[in-house]
């Protein structure tokens, strides 16, 4: 019989399981970026996967069929309750229950309705389950603030995570009054929000962004190459875009959503999870003032420009009251620049 | 005999003499706020001191006074050569061998021909003296980066050390387009604002800034009582301003500089070694545009206005060759807001 986890080895393997999990963000859209370890009955790492693209296997699987007969007897440590629901894939929780696990952990309780009850499945079979409230809190902090947050947040709210981006000078300048801002930041903060890109669902610009800078809105490596998952490139704006802006080319799907309205684009966007507003100003003052911002990442650069268009521009704002209030997450370094990031 | 300190013993000993210099700052100028402390034989601290105001004592006297028979064959630890010189106060060379001192570190050599010599006069006498470019280079940078710097800054340029301080938002805003600015930052924020004005020789601000705000300008405790040095307050620009505006109270000195060239105000604080300057946006973009801007001490709040008037407006800016780049220090979380530093 598998035995129960010391509070290091659960935190440990479970935080082994978020970081497998970020490999599913973008690519298991609309389903949860989930990650699993499988401990042999000894406790020693048998098997970790994560989340397939729709339409392929779930994360328990995955990490079961690295394990194959070293799962009979061992435990189990998954981010999300495995699901109980048979849909173009098999319930986990049966596959776990075939494969002879002997215990089973879980960061959060399935929230949707016709997942859920994977535990009670596996716990009638006579598995241990331990998840979700049973767990410490600062164990489903972990997972809360993992790449299951942007499932999480859709389960609860109905619309995907927006993370607005801005890159600026510590005077709030993007560009300088001709329109240039090649490169504020370095190429550290650069490649960091092209990984980024390469997790998320869609990204957001504006026309104005669009008809200035003909962007390519690409998830690229350092190298130029283009990521394995490439973000839907969503316009905002109602001006007719030529076809041949670079934002039409093959290397990802484009919309336009011909509204000014930011909720129009949540709506359009109904398996995203996750969204990156890059800009311009305008789209982004929209989101801030629709309240529709639920992160932000700022790439400060340790430069001041003393003119230009600053990252946001809110036609709204008209005295102090009108401040949108956020908290401050810890800052990173990325070469020379910060990255700061603020939350709800 | 007084045995040599071992390296973790030296570290500490001398960040207490810094720490001691701290209280020195803003009180000493145009003299250097030194720290200095006396270990007696055993290597038992027995005495600390810090530079008092022109006239006053020097940190080694200071010190020494508290430690009185203690320092017989002690050693001491400062962070500046003592000085050689005879001029309001006896030279603290002489001091030091008066009071039996067997051994002398010191974190930088006097730099100012006519102060130096001290370190040679105790070796003449039979002191064992470690300093300056003796000393482990990680230890120079303890003093060096302390209250010390600004007094080297103006030995080597031949001017006070320039910090600019800006409170804004992350898209760079000081205040909403109606003018109204309280409260940006949060208490843990202004009160650490305030501490530094109680250790600066100077705060600079535009006439613009008088006009709009009549702000007072006084470095206050959190409980609103005046703090024991306040700066001496600088108005840059031509305008008449009213001898009923409150920067021209009896709280503190008051200068006005009716130039646009920061420089003439440099020029008009001979004495100054450390000056802050406050605002606004104009007065702050002429400093970065005459290069004069040695640091940047940005308060930035976890919040979004997308309006109003930006940190810095520097008329010359037109291209992103314009840029101004500087270094990022340690973040500093001061309650929900940020303190991020900029040097050369
Ligand atoms: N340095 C950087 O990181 C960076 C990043 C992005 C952009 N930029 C710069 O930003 C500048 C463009 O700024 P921008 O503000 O014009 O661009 P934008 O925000 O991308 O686009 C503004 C346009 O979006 C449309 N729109 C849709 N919903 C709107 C709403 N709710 N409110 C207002 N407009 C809405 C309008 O166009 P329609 O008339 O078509 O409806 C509007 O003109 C460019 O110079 C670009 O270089 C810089
Ligand atoms: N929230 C905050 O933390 C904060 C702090 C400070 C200021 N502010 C805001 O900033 C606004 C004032 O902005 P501002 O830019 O007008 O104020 P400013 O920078 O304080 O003063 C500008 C004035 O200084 C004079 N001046 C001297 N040298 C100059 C130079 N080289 N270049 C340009 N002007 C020079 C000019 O006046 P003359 O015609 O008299 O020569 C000019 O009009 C106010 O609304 C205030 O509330 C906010």
């Amino acid at each position: 019989m598998s035995t129960e986890l010391s509070p290091q080895r659960l935190r440990a393997t479970l935080t082994a399981a978020v970081d497998a999990s970020l490999e599913a963000q973008g690519l298991s859209s609309p389903n949860p970026p989930v990650g699993a370890v499988i401990l042999d009955a000894d406790g020693t790492v048998a098997g970790v996967g994560h989340t397939q693209p729709v339409g392929g296997p779930h994360a328990e699987v995955m990490a079961l069929r690295v394990a194959g007969e070293r799962a009979r007897g061992g435990t189990a440590v998954v981010t999300l309750e495995p699901c109980n629901h048979t849909g173009r894939t098999g319930p986990c929780s049966q596959a776990l229950l075939d494969a002879g696990i002997g215990r089973v952990y879980y960061g959060v309780a399935d929230p949707n309705p016709q997942a859920a009850g994977g535990a009670s499945t596996l716990v009638a079979a006579g598995v241990s389950v331990h998840g979700g409230a049973d767990l410490d809190p600062t164990l489903t902090d972990i997972v809360e603030s993992g790449p299951l947050r942007t499932w999480l947040h859709r389960q609860r709210t109905g619309r995907p995570l927006v993370t607005v981006k801005m890159a600026a000078t510590v005077d709030g300048r993007i560009a300088a009054p001709d329109g240039t801002s090649r490169w504020i930041t370095g190429p550290r903060a650069r490649a960091h929000a092209h990984e980024q890109r390469g997790r998320i669902d869609a990204i957001i610009v504006g026309t104005g962004t669009v008809v200035a800078d003909d962007p390519a809105l690409t998830a690229r490596t350092p190298d130029g190459d283009l990521r394995p998952h490439q973000p839907t490139r969503v316009i905002l704006g109602t001006r007719e875009i030529g076809s041949g802006a670079k934002i039409f080319d093959d290397a990802a799907p484009t919309i336009q959503v011909r509204s000014h309205d930011p909720r129009a684009v949540l709506d359009a966007l109904d398996d995203a999870l996750w969204v990156l507003v890059e800009g311009g100003p305008s789209i982004i003052g929209a989101f801030f003032d629709t309240d529709l911002v639920d992160e932000v990442d700022l790439y400060l650069a340790p430069a001041v420009l003393g003119a230009g268009p600053a990252a946001v521009d809110m036609a709204s704002t008209s005295t102090i009251a009108d401040l949108r209030r956020f908290v401050f997450g810890e800052p990173q370094r990325l070469g020379d620049d910060l990255l700061i990031t603020l939350r709800r």
